[in-house]
């Protein structure tokens, strides 16, 4: 095999120059710009000792945070509020729920923490009227069967919840939903409530950590990875020589910087969702940075939804924004594929794509806010890309060849230091 | 954490009697039976020495076969193929490109084989002709950067090929299309071109295998498990000590048995591609199955859908005949949710649900597939799920506790060798 993959016929020419490939300087001085990034991310870590909390901004009445609590307190938590329930029953109040609302209007982008978090707006969902019984025995079931989760300390899927009792919940978008609202009204978040999501996630790269007990050596996963297990609490001991943690968009990206091991030439930790963030990916991204204490640089799309999902990664998704400090990363870096870098690195025409009305509309829609506002250069991008109504997904780099990504604009992205 | 796992409340109930736990077996009474399985299947593979192919039934001529090919016999085949060309041309023949046909007209279910192959139609793609040229020229296009791939010895997506020429392609689905021409264009599997899907499937329990050169111990993959490779000749060195393979159609069911690390309690593999079967865990299954000797046993959802999932991974799909050989397992056997298990285990009705007309319709056609037909107890469930008009997902299990299905169904299931 070996000779195989070298094998070239007589007269065959050489593969032509990539285009700025002689710009590249050697890995060594690459490698000293991404060190200086390091040293910079951990230096600012270990300087603002504690990050700022809503506390801090005299926020902790008018917002509403939830927090990771152990399965003990869940349960006595759930066993307080049956009690004051039968309290509240037998002194003739009759049986009501203070339920946290989540809607829009109760949304606030706190730009000193650079998050999306909950406000302090509730609503009561009575037993007695006709139009909350339902929503109130459904949310009395569900924090029912996180009891009988907490004794036996096993995760289950929001599908078998639903399954559980198909007959009350009807469907399964309202047990999700009363999920969420039973998280707000304990005040912890869905991971200590044992429920999870199907994991999506896989990493590569320089990282060890334990799963469930089980050592984990990410530079010896091949190229499929390790899937990022669906439950964080049962993840820790995590350690790493790398010098930054590459997030990336899409699977096709992940995979050829897998095969290339792209983290032996430059120690990285490569990790992507598939797509949009799942919550395990989300909690396994946030305990990476917050641990190992490295700078994140994203790759994705250059369209408004490369930036969306950039921003749930950083600021949260106003749906589980109750849980914004546990589920989001602060201070990711924009590395590319950015709107300026379509004419910069001269991505042929053909490989550009026109934005859709709906999506000149979303990037407008960004425009608006504040996240995206507080970062002036993200601003000018998203500008650029409304403006030019071109946008390109990340395999558009293989037009020059399909280890361009790899060979020739990370390495140059990182010496350039081209991130936002 | 230990004693806040079995903390009860004083006073509190123990669970109630889980359903049929009381007709279950000691463990190693089950495994005696399962041990049973595996050795009788070792015992199969072993007397007949060689699998039946196509040349064995005559039919080597009126059917058409791909095969796993080495890069530098790819390579060679291109450049014939080339050269011929050349010579067509010059001798003022012009040129054209012969085509398998991969119509649904030219699909053969072979029952001695069990799978789905290509018969030996062919048409004629002239570049000299209007409504064939552009087909033509991206069928060239695709072989000329599958040749470049052999020469660099790297893999790529699909999506990586579309944008290597947007201009041309115009459409991933016509760049997909082509692509499986080319496979049977050049007689070789899509694999041996390089190009892969993305990866969906995991494993995880008592499989040691190598990706890429590193070693993988699936019983230390905590519960997220690990991912599938996309590039199955990478994959190698498979060693275990299972019992059987536990091939699961969705996550929610493969990460209880996961968490609950059924496969130690019963020496198992766990397999799933999380819904649809894609290439990589198709692969992944067949190469198991061959290597290890071991018996399938297939957990899917009692719908039509499961059903059809279970032959995909059994008989191939229509779509990628030409490759069936390679791509489907033989004699996988049919543990559950089948329909009969519905009234069997005292399925509740509120977690069964009814069969819509487009559901019923894919039943009674599967009803008329000659892979159903050749197994009369998969005709008879099929029957019974089309009269009942009812269907249940593997997590309706849930709903007599949420380890139901690793404490209880599974092991009844295997003690009494209740497969079809």
């Amino acid at each position: 095999m070996a000779d195989q993959k070298k094998r070239r016929r007589v007269g065959e020419k050489e593969p032509e120059t990539l285009p700025f490939k002689s710009k590249l300087k050697p890995d060594s001085a690459i490698l000293q710009i991404v060190k200086k990034l390091a040293e910079q991310e951990a230096a600012a870590s270990t300087s603002t000792a504690k990050p700022l909390t809503l506390a801090d901004l005299k926020l902790a009445q008018a917002c509403r945070e939830v927090s990771d609590l152990p399965l003990s307190s869940v349960q006595s938590r759930i066993e307080e509020l049956v009690l004051s329930i039968t309290h509240s029953i037998m002194s003739e109040n009759g049986f009501s729920l203070t339920v946290p609302s989540r809607s829009a209007a109760n949304q606030l982008y706190v730009p000193e923490l650079d998050r999306i978090v909950l406000k302090d707006k509730t609503s009561i969902r009575p037993y007695a009227n006709v139009s909350t019984v339902r929503k109130t025995a459904i949310t009395t079931r569900i924090m029912q069967l996180i009891y009988q989760l907490c004794l036996k300390n096993i995760h289950v899927t929001k599908r078998d919840l639903f399954y559980t009792d198909v007959k009350l919940f009807q469907d399964q978008t309202q047990s999700d939903a009363v999920l969420d609202d039973v998280s707000c009204i304990l005040g912890c978040t869905r991971s200590s409530l044992n429920v999870v999501a199907a994991e999506k996630g896989v990493v590569v790269g320089r990282l060890m950590f334990s799963d469930n007990g089980d050592m984990i050596d990410c530079t010896k996963m091949g190229m499929g990875g390790k899937a990022i297990p669906p439950n964080i609490d049962r993840v820790g001991d995590m350690s790493s020589d790398a010098l930054f943690i590459l997030l990336v968009e899409k699977d096709a990206a992940y995979m050829r910087l897998a095969e290339d091991r792209f983290y032996n030439r430059f120690p990285c930790i490569i990790v992507t969702a598939k797509g949009q963030p799942d919550v395990a990916t989300r909690l396994f991204l946030r305990k990476m940075k917050m641990e190992l204490k490295l700078p994140v640089l994203a790759l994705v799309d250059s369209d408004p939804y490369g930036l969306k999902i950039l921003s749930v990664y950083g600021c949260g998704s106003k749906n589980m924004s109750y849980d914004s400090s546990n589920l989001t990363t602060p201070d990711i870096k924009w590395l590319g594929i950015r709107p300026s870098d379509l004419d910069k690195y001269k991505i042929p025409e053909q490989c550009r794509l026109p934005m859709t009305e709906q999506d000149i509309k979303t990037g407008k829609d960004l425009l608006e806010e504040d996240f995206v506002k507080k970062n002036p250069g993200w601003v000018e991008e998203l500008n650029l890309m409304v403006k030019s109504k071109q946008k390109a997904e990340i395999q558009a780099l293989s037009s020059f060849g399909f280890q361009y990504l790899s060979e020739v604009y990370l390495p140059l992205k990182l010496q350039q230091q081209d991130w936002l």
